[in-house]
């Protein structure tokens, strides 16, 4: 099963083949592998942001507000519905992931008095890192960065899928485990959202957040979700006091009187064309199915990780993610110590655009929606052939972007 | 000089007449005097947005991040010098006014520790004040609202210009107040960005944030700005450590070290389409000149103070905006008991959309950009018929929010 026809056959069988035509895809040639740093642009997208900036902006003027006031939580409870098994009125559209992570964190430890230690795993992404680093020193808490889950601990945040080894924790074992010790759990959807099947809701996660622009293809920089468990709702109250987590907005009182429900957790003016971008990626995975977008995911790494066994691993590859499907999100990490020289060439001479992981991982990300088993074939193929001629040893081995 | 004849001849007058044509506006029976929520929406704001949706997200994807990093400080370069008396590398956009307006108001009273008190006046904005309570309750501190400038104080925050009343303050004479007990200020320049000339440099200030979708006409929940003064940078750190203000942020390593530069406020993922926006909104002032456009505004509000004074005050409103032309910005503020009823009624039935600010005020924002001398005339002529009719009396006078 290794043949370019193999693939082709693979993709005459794909139901969710079609959805590709949904996206704008103007260069066939190029091998686009990071669908889960930066989605593309589905095709409704570009017509929804046309509509919003000439109906909505420019002839509905300020009145338009009657309607964007809810696109926060409207889109949220469709990304919950969709997305992340989460019943209405839990999941918000705000901010950047970033900006979400440090709400809900000091959220939970403001909730969490006396605990005095935090759980993140050195191997987490940065800004989650970061973001708990910042909360702990401002609060003097202990940062554990690995195990040590006991009653001293207020928060552990954890990705459900790893952005760097692609590999998927199980949301209801770790949140068991969590609170077992009297602690909240809050989980980045970043690299799962979109891609795998997720159930906050009967998986009983307190608290989460993830981006918008990987499997959700809602455009760079588009806003952020967050996830709040009704039952937290009115325990919990975030540190950025906006206006737009004011219960009675527009009466413009004298003190900060927040929403007993989710919406305290905004905080100012929503990004209006992002939330509309973040619909319209959303509509196509609720279309999809997470299920059916999941089985092609777990076919799609389960072929790409055939072909590096077969062809990249004689080339010094190390597979990283499991090889248990349900072990792993739709991303494949191969492991090389040319990792950096080896995607810089792959972008500029072999026209394949992979992800670069310090320090050493070519990422192939595989978002079910647009990626054929061909492309597959082909990016894999094409990495064999640039470390077989050996491309890759005139660029730098320095880090930097691939830009 | 009341006639419609007169503000005809206003028009044919003023330099920036031409200004208008710039901008969407495909409905002109409409009086649109609420540039000053949401400015309109300029043409070439549009053909920027559909060009980064269609060039560089749909077919650059991933490898347009090579522009789009620096977007949040080269944008606010731009801002900085059009807008803000700034130098470059002081004006970052990022985030909303609000987050914003945290991270900087965390970042002054970490730099002034000891210091027990915060003022901000009373009749400030909602957001500025909710923000600053969030912080004093978390930190044990005192929220003056109103005088009481002394050693005890760590950080002042005021607006410019008032968002209810119009009144413009005096940056240096308050800095230098504020300077004279120790302490920090941060300016909220959101309703004074775009409108008059604001010089934070040369007046010394320390801080500001503000929002660009009023008078810079970014378009809806378009990402705000802030400034932070070069000599502030290296000793403020903002609470929220997210991975875009990591020096080396591609490293990925396993503690946050941030920029020593402006950089360091920044937080997440930008938001690439509303940084292009702002960028358009900002090149028109810059095109226009603030001096010009502050003239305009000059001019547009007397004469709105004119025409109140000889048709409204005998209806029962007082004009509430300072008098002397130095001492406001680009909104008339309309003080009546009925108010809320005569703003529903206005945008309903007279096709005239103001603004209402609680509990009494109607809201005359005169945007020098678009606004004609005889959209002034129209409007003020629109609420006289009005309420010498009386159809405001079946509007509720129960307050909401104008849809």
């Amino acid at each position: 099963m290794t043949s370019r026809a193999d693939a082709a056959r693979l993709d005459e069988q794909d139901p969710l083949a079609g959805f590709r035509d949904r996206f704008v895809i103007d260069d066939e040639d190029l091998v686009y592998l990071d669908g889960n740093s930066l989605g593309r642009l589905p095709r409704a997208t570009r017509g929804r942001l046309l509509r919003a900036v000439d109906e909505e902006w420019g002839r509905g003027l300020v009145t338009s507000w009657s309607s964007w006031v809810d696109l926060a939580t409207d889109v949220g409870d469709r990304l919950g519905a969709a997305v992340l098994g989460a019943a209405p009125g839990q999941t918000l559209v705000s901010d950047s992931t970033s900006v979400n992570l440090y709400k809900l964190a000091v959220s939970a430890l403001d909730a969490r008095p006396g605990r005095t230690a935090v759980v993140i795993d050195v191997g987490e992404f940065p800004t989650d890192r970061f973001v708990l680093e910042g909360i702990c020193a401002a609060r003097g808490l202990e940062m554990r960065t690995g195990d040590g889950l006991d009653g001293s601990v207020g928060l552990v945040v954890c990705s459900h899928v790893s952005y760097a080894t692609g590999e998927r924790l199980d949301v209801r074992a770790t949140s068991d485990a969590v609170h077992d010790v009297g602690a909240l759990v809050l989980w980045d959807l970043s690299h799962s959202a979109g891609a795998v099947p997720i159930e906050l809701d009967a998986a009983g996660a307190d608290l989460a957040v993830g981006c918008t622009y990987k499997y959700l293809n809602a455009g760079p920089g588009a806003p952020a979700f967050l996830y709040v468990r009704s039952a937290l709702q009115t325990q919990l109250r975030q540190p950025i006091w906006g206006w737009f987590g004011q219960r009675d907005q527009f009466a413009m009182g004298p003190v900060y009187d927040p929403y007993s429900d989710l919406r305290r957790f905004q905080v100012g003016t929503p990004p209006v064309l992002g939330m509309h971008a973040v619909d319209e990626g959303v509509a196509l995975v609720a279309e999809a199915g997470i299920d059916a977008l999941a089985a092609k995911g777990a076919a799609l790494t389960a072929f790409a990780i055939e072909l590096a066994d077969a062809w990249l691993a004689p080339l010094g590859f190390d597979v990283v993610t499991p090889r248990d499907a349900q072990r792993r999100g739709a991303h494949v990490a191969l492991r090389h110590p040319d990792a950096w020289p080896i995607c810089q060439a792959l972008v500029e001479r072999a026209r394949v655009v992979p992800d670069f992981r310090a320090p050493d991982i070519v990422r192939l990300g595989l978002a079910p929606l647009f990626t054929r088993f061909v492309d597959v074939w082909e990016g894999v193929d094409r990495v064999r052939r640039l470390v077989e001629f050996g491309d890759h040893k005139r660029y730098p081995s320095a880090l930097g972007r691939i830009t």
